[in-house]
């Protein structure tokens, strides 16, 4: 199934349920008013909705409506929950190096894991306010799960059973704020904005054998201001999804609605290029000696879209969208 | 005013409005449904919310109830986001000094804050399941506030008319993670499970001349297994509460119902004891030579309870609640 959130002035908006061919859409709110609601009644609502997705598919319902992605909140606008890895060690040794922070211990056996804003999150096509261009804005292209309720201690075979959705994230970053953050200790604050999301969540069967060994094998196409800036797969993630949920688990129980990200997606080969520009500066800087590339300017836009190694589109939709200044 | 919450079989439970001797309660939800929706709506609501404390206080009203604090939940049971300080520097400084951690960049200038998870706040002698006696169990008091819609990039002086309600929090730590947490610089995650709240949110002004330049100037009183344990006193806060939720909003913008922790209350006056067993420790340390202090066992209880320099009882209650194992 694929779900999409559209405006209706509550602060989780409104479901609607997506077709397969992302052309027909229909309210689902008599059955979950919003997709947290959803989640939280999983087992109850899901037999109904796939009922109706069939339907859907089929053509056999007269109530839908045009599916217009670009109008779409995220899937879920608020969560109670947003924890993000860095599970892509490729992407993670070289942050070090940009950074010029201390190796992480244990990074290949434990997960790194920080909790971020859910307050707030943006559309696929929303505007990203932010404060100044001196902090360094950059893009961070992810994908990530949305669980039901997870136990307390859970293993990391039972949590594959918790991912209800799969989801794509721009985990917006202030570059400028990360050093001195992570010398804290305390993690990461300033440096890490309300992310965006793709506007369709959908169940795993949606991936077919693109979601393998719990991650998605998907080339995450990003294209800044119109060029492409890199297309890495998400298949070289070196935790899988459920390995960072059961780690998330160990001393709290994880509410349904829950969204965990996998970091930036990030490969070991220079031909699929970045996911963000951090990557790339140190990149530049590794291979020929100096930085080249600036971050985003007020007005850059960024696009994202996840597509099978045939090119062909992903389940997720387009994220595309514009910085702008707060002020 | 001073509110309350009770099970209803919601995630954001009942909302209540408690008499100012805390002796009768009177059901709000048909001006509020729950804390959450309230602060969602404060302007909307707070003048019917203020007539009913009123006619409640001055006994004008029927359709009462007894109050029990016992069997209240977390004010707030869930919300978006938990934003966590560590405000008192001596504590900081002390903690520092415990985990062999180096110097906090700007620690004097510059607030650290980690984000914590909200999405399963226990209530003020709700049980307190944890995995492993272990990882190390410590409590640690603090006071914390509620704030309504806070714009990006607000001022301090701004942020002060944000703030709605005042609470006291036992935010539960799990030492044994802590160190290689912060060593990542991602934060804490396994190292903070769920926090508990006393049973009463209140408006500033139920706190008189104990609220002052954006602190809490009440005695923290902390007992551990019916011990006395530590009292210090929330004055000494380093970064008044408008100055950290400035700190926070810089670059996001905090939704209704964000919770923004002082962190552990700490003085530097031996005399007042500590807020959690892990300052203790290392205090015994420094000034003995060795630690003497063991943490929380299953079974352990602890109390925490706010008071006038007086002696007289806070406006939030008391925190009185057990550790168990989760297994």
């Amino acid at each position: 199934m694929k779900f999409a959130t559209v405006n209706n002035n509550t602060l989780d908006g409104g479901l609607l349920l997506v077709s397969d061919n992302r052309q027909q859409a229909i309210d689902v709110s008599h059955i979950a008013p919003n997709l947290w609601a959803a989640l939280q009644n999983w087992t109850q609502v899901e037999g109904d909705l796939q009922r109706l997705y069939q339907q859907l598919n089929t053509g056999a319902l007269s109530d839908t409506m045009a599916f217009d992605a670009a109008i779409c909140r995220a899937p879920m606008p608020r969560s109670a929950q947003w924890l993000d890895a860095s599970a892509f060690l490729n992407h993670a040794r070289l942050m070090e190096q940009a950074f010029n922070t201390p190796a992480i211990p244990d990074f290949d056996t434990i997960p790194v894991v920080y909790q971020g804003a859910s307050d707030n999150f943006l559309g696929p096509c929303e505007d990203v306010p932010l404060p100044s261009e001196a902090d360094g804005i950059d893009f961070e292209g992810e994908f990530g799960v949305i669980v039901d309720d997870v136990p307390m201690g859970v293993s990391a075979q039972a949590a594959a059973d918790h991912i209800r959705l799969i989801v794509q994230i721009n985990d917006w970053s202030l570059r400028h704020f990360g050093p001195r953050e992570m010398q804290t200790g305390f993690g990461f604050l300033l440096a890490k904005p309300s992310s965006s999301f793709a506007p369709l969540a959908v169940t795993p069967d949606e991936l077919g054998d693109a979601w393998t060994q719990g991650r998605v094998k998907l080339d995450l196409c990003v294209d800044w201001n119109g060029d492409v800036f890199g297309r890495p797969n998400g298949q070289e993630m070196n935790y899988s999804f459920p390995e960072l949920i059961a780690h998330c688990a160990r001393t709290r129980r994880l509410s349904a609605g829950t969204i965990i990200g996998s970091g930036t997606v990030s490969n070991r080969s220079r031909e699929a290029g970045s996911a963000c520009i951090a990557e790339r500066r140190v990149l530049e800087k590794i291979e020929l000696g100096e930085i080249q590339t600036s971050f985003m300017r007020f007005g850059d836009r960024v696009r994202m879209e996840a597509r099978t190694v045939n090119g062909d589109p992903g389940p997720f939709g387009v994220i595309d969208q514009r910085v702008v200044c707060s002020e």
